[in-house]
């Protein structure tokens, strides 16, 4: 018999089929990705391709076939490769929307370019329906359609999934959607054409802050944003607490695991209301968070995380269904939980390292990702050292007197007139003003300090001629906002006791980044990522101004908002990041700060604004000087 | 570097290795199989092998190795392959108890023989302890021990043994026993050596009765039995009874498989009570039974099984974790669910096939496994047919006026005199009889049968001068024990109505073991294996004299007692078996009697004794004769 040729543009790859076959087949077997998530059912039209040549050699548009073809398209040589059959040679284009595994790049804080890939994926079938001379079990039916179908082999089916299957064949009228799981379990089954409709949870536990963000596992794009204190923070707020209350009391590990499990499912009620979906109709949750989180979220005794030599249970990243859990998505779907790095080191900086890739650069990176515990990496492609510093959540809004999560009313940016002492200061929403989110309250540290209220050692000036600097029952502050401007009816200051906060935090976060640096060998970085979870982006130079990272040029530093976010959104998409955050995850070296030699005396210098030894702030007359000029 | 020669005897598999290797090391190289199921820790001595030549290129024996050899073998050139490292020319002897890899005989009732390979397998681990300079993850240890001990790679942890993984481990100082399931998954970590300690039970859910055998896996013994009415008989007493509870009951599939879980339970909690260990110490269950058995148990709605075309939700095997159906064993275990041939034909009768084989031998067999559901499977190795008969419970006890399980006091025997009509019988345990037992109750037929108290049709002959035949409220009897020889104080009789009911049972499975016949093309059987879950043997030629199998020579029936219980310990101890069984449920042709148009007629003329067409019973005199000069 005779053969067709096809030639598939823009890549030239070509071959030789007998007359008849579809052109998506053809496609296939050649090697070219074209996207056709219904499986050649007429329902997706998503394979629209353009016939360059041999349009004369083509099967005939049926009207099932015009009608799934844009208006625009409908009529400028636009066929579906699925449907449409080849009897003699053709040249086919493949556009850019009809190409699968399509590139994407996140840009919110991080850019980052991904090919997607999720581990959650969703296949459309039309079985044929059983007969007496065809009694095939309802499972092995839908086994033989995937093979047929989509070349799909070799997957089991969830426990769940196969006691509601009859049921939903039968009420589906055989036409229904199932989801599968890294290509080996089937995890749901639904009536009817939904495979356009796949949606993960991304969900960053921190300390103080959980975020939950839903996703579209098929273009990347976030649907719904959803943030909430973490509702462990009642039981202890730092992670030391945390762990603590797990190992005093009976049922403490069971309550603190309760309580963030109910959290993410509010999320999940929340987000999806907003997106307009069921809770039940997300297929799959990635969790990052750090490793006293991680464990605690996982039902994991923490307490030998606490106490040399801090052995997590597990490194790497691990699958739970999310029914042993108890988090309401799919009844089949999966809790993806990414890997750790060491004891103190968790899944929240691996995210960190994969939305913002230092092992993929040649200049020196320092990623610092701004949390309760926060968590700082130096490295580059050759080399990642990371550690942990107990911060605080002081940049997180807590132990601040006046401190807020960011949300509508919190100050998140402050400057103040050198001469007036007077502030100028914005609102989340420009509303009147609630507290002082993270942000607002670096700038609030960075500026007092810039005019001269607070002294490099953190100690308020008195001797200034200012209402706004005042004492109250023996301890300083500064008034912010006086109470008639605000929303809550009385003055919003900043303490000496906040100060003393800030100092704690930064100075820890400032002395585990110095001494990764002496670890490295290295006096300088080429690169300063800031990353963390409390909402808006922090100010560069404030960062600059009270020494949170160590001294560069203001455009070597990015502000990158919540990466650890990122991360568990990228793992949401992409198996591929799930792999290099396996790889990562083992490639760091992780310096024990706690029993760093150097720490005590790194932290108490790092205490200063913007340290105490000043040779290594080579640029900080000229950083005020910037801020001054704004 | 000098190599050293060892051989391996009686294989006389040889190699070369660097001086210093163990034996054991070189064994598992070369590809010798050598039972060391503690890992080289020294503490299951199983290695045990004898020194034929070059016991002077030998490390010493220590202490410890002497304590572990037997007495008896001390000092006579046995040492222990795992320590023992060679540094010249050896020859090594590997007797028998010391290979892995057992191949065992099972002999009650059927004789079929397996190699052991369960899919659970226990190791023994002395973990390095961690300290700052190794502070590998739990879980990564148990990997690197796994790795380097037994050579096992890419294993995975369920998450309830993750949970507990970091106490038992420093509870236990660091030496475990993991439990691996097929060479896949982590199920348990329990605290120091319970390598010897693998534990399985194997259930057989028939339609009237339950059967759990606990069985050591490693050596393949029952270790208890536990038996049951099937607690859902009181919702139906047959399957399609069953089916409707759960159709025509909102809650009544949740009733019904709420009652098989709880009387699994019940077994699980009684066999391992005699057999002195806890529930929690069994690692898997296997599970057979027919198709609406299997959904229910299953929690998948049975109601399409009742309907045509009758399809199952699934064919193959299944595995799922025992705590999502709610079975109380090791928390990671899982449940074994046997294939299913067809819609009406379940995973008993594939328990039955692998335990009886017909599709490894070349004579043509006839498996009859009686029950509730009756099934039967006509074939040897070219081809194998099957079907399966709506029997009732007649022959298990139920429906009968005096029926009972086959327990103490059971009547399992009765021969009744040609010339007095006075019977014999013998009970269970020797006790005063309490009723009358499946075995008996064939018996019981037969000879009212043969002796001439019961017609052909199976009317009663109510003209003979005996006392023991009589007429209560209209209906014929035969008295088998006076009141006064009884444990239940009133006479244990066979009732007009008892007969019916036998009739109806053997005229199923008749016609049906004679449909397959005619299908298969065939006008006799050289075979025939009558297996059933009714406690005790039946008695072959009173089977014979009933016509409950065809027309063979006596010697060529073989009564097996619950073959699908032994299947489903097979599927317990061998992997192979597992893979049989699926390829055989694929392989077995499915005749639907329901709806062949011979059924009516051929269970008509089976209702006769031992068959209205005489010529299908040409042997029928003899066997008469052969039970008459018993």
């Amino acid at each position: 018999m005779e053969k067709c040729k096809i030639i598939f543009q823009p890549e030239g790859k070509r071959g030789e089929f007998p007359p008849g076959t579809t052109i998506l087949d053809a496609a296939r077997e050649i090697g070219v990705d074209i996207e056709a998530i219904c499986g050649g059912k007429l329902t997706c039209g998503k394979c629209q391709v353009v016939i360059e040549q041999g349009e004369e050699n083509l099967s005939q548009m049926t009207e099932d076939e015009r009608r799934l073809l844009d208006k625009r398209k409908a009529g400028k040589n636009y066929r579906l490769a699925c449907v449409t059959r080849f009897y003699g040679d053709v040249v086919v284009f493949v556009p850019e929307e009809s190409r699968g595994g399509e590139q994407i790049i996140l840009k919110e804080g991080v850019e980052v370019s991904v090919t997607i890939d999720p581990a959650v994926k969703k296949y459309y079938l039309e079985l044929p329906k059983p007969h007496l001379k065809d009694d095939l079990g309802d499972f092995e039916r839908i086994l033989n359609a995937l093979r047929e179908d989509y070349g799909i082999e070799n997957v089991d089916i969830d426990y769940e999934v196969l006691k509601k299957l009859p049921d939903v064949l039968r009420e589906s009228d055989w036409k229904v959607t199932v989801t599968i799981w890294n290509d080996r379990e089937i995890i749901d089954v639904e009536p009817g054409y939904k495979a356009e409709n796949v949606y993960g949870l991304a969900v960053d536990i921190g300390t103080t802050t959980v975020v939950g963000y839903l996703t579209d596992l098929r273009t990347g794009k976030i649907l719904a944003i959803d943030s909430m204190m973490n509702p462990q923070v009642p039981y202890g707020e730092d992670v030391m607490s945390r762990i603590t209350y797990a190992m005093q009391n009976p049922e403490g590990l069971e309550v603190l695991n309760k309580k963030i499990v109910e959290g993410i499912n509010q999320i999940l009620v929340n987000v999806c209301k907003e997106a307009g979906i069921k809770p039940e109709e997300v297929s799959e949750v990635t969790i990052v968070g750090n490793t006293a989180m991680h464990h605690i979220f996982l039902k994991i005794d923490p307490q030998y995380l606490a106490v040399a030599p801090y052995v997590p249970a597990i490194h790497r990243s691990h699958d739970v269904k999310a029914r042993d859990i108890g988090i309401k998505i799919a009844k089949g779907g999966n809790v993806h939980v990414l890997p750790i790095e060491a004891g103190w080191v968790g899944a929240d900086n691996v995210a960190v390292l994969i939305a913002t890739e230092p092992y993929k650069r040649d200049e020196m990176c320092l990623v610092i990702d701004i949390g309760t515990n926060g968590e700082i990496v130096l490295g580059n492609r050759e080399r990642l050292l990371s550690c942990s510093a107990a911060a605080g959540p002081a940049l997180e809004g807590a132990h601040i007197k006046h401190g807020m999560r960011a949300a509508t009313g919190a100050i998140e940016r402050i400057r103040i007139d050198p001469e007036t002492f007077e502030p100028e200061y914005k609102t989340i929403g420009n509303a009147p003003p609630r507290g002082i989110c993270g942000s607002g309250i670096i700038d609030a540290a960075a500026e007092l300090y810039r005019v001269g209220i607070v002294k490099k050692n953190g100690r308020f000036n008195l001797d200034l001629d200012t209402p706004r600097v005042r004492v109250v029952d023996g301890q300083p502050e500064y008034v912010i906002a006086w109470a008639n401007e605000t929303a809550i009816g009385h003055d919003i200051v900043i303490t000496q006791k906040d100060i003393r906060e800030i100092q704690l935090a930064k100075g820890a976060m400032c002395a585990g980044a110095h001494i990764l640096m002496k670890e490295m060998g290295v006096e300088s970085v080429d690169r300063v990522i800031v990353a963390g979870a409390f909402g808006n982006y922090i100010d560069k130079i404030s960062a600059l101004i009270i020494g949170l990272v160590p001294d560069v040029p203001v455009d070597r530093i990015e502000s990158v908002g919540n990466a650890a976010g990122v991360g568990a959104r990228l793992a949401l998409i992409s198996r591929e990041k799930r792999r290099e955050a396996n790889e990562i995850a083992r490639k760091v070296e992780h310096i024990k700060l706690a029993v760093h030699p150097d720490f005590e005396r790194e932290f108490s210098m790092a205490m200063y604004f913007p340290h105490m030894d000043k040779k290594r702030y080579p640029r900080h007359e000229e950083v005020l000087k910037v801020r001054g000029a704004e």
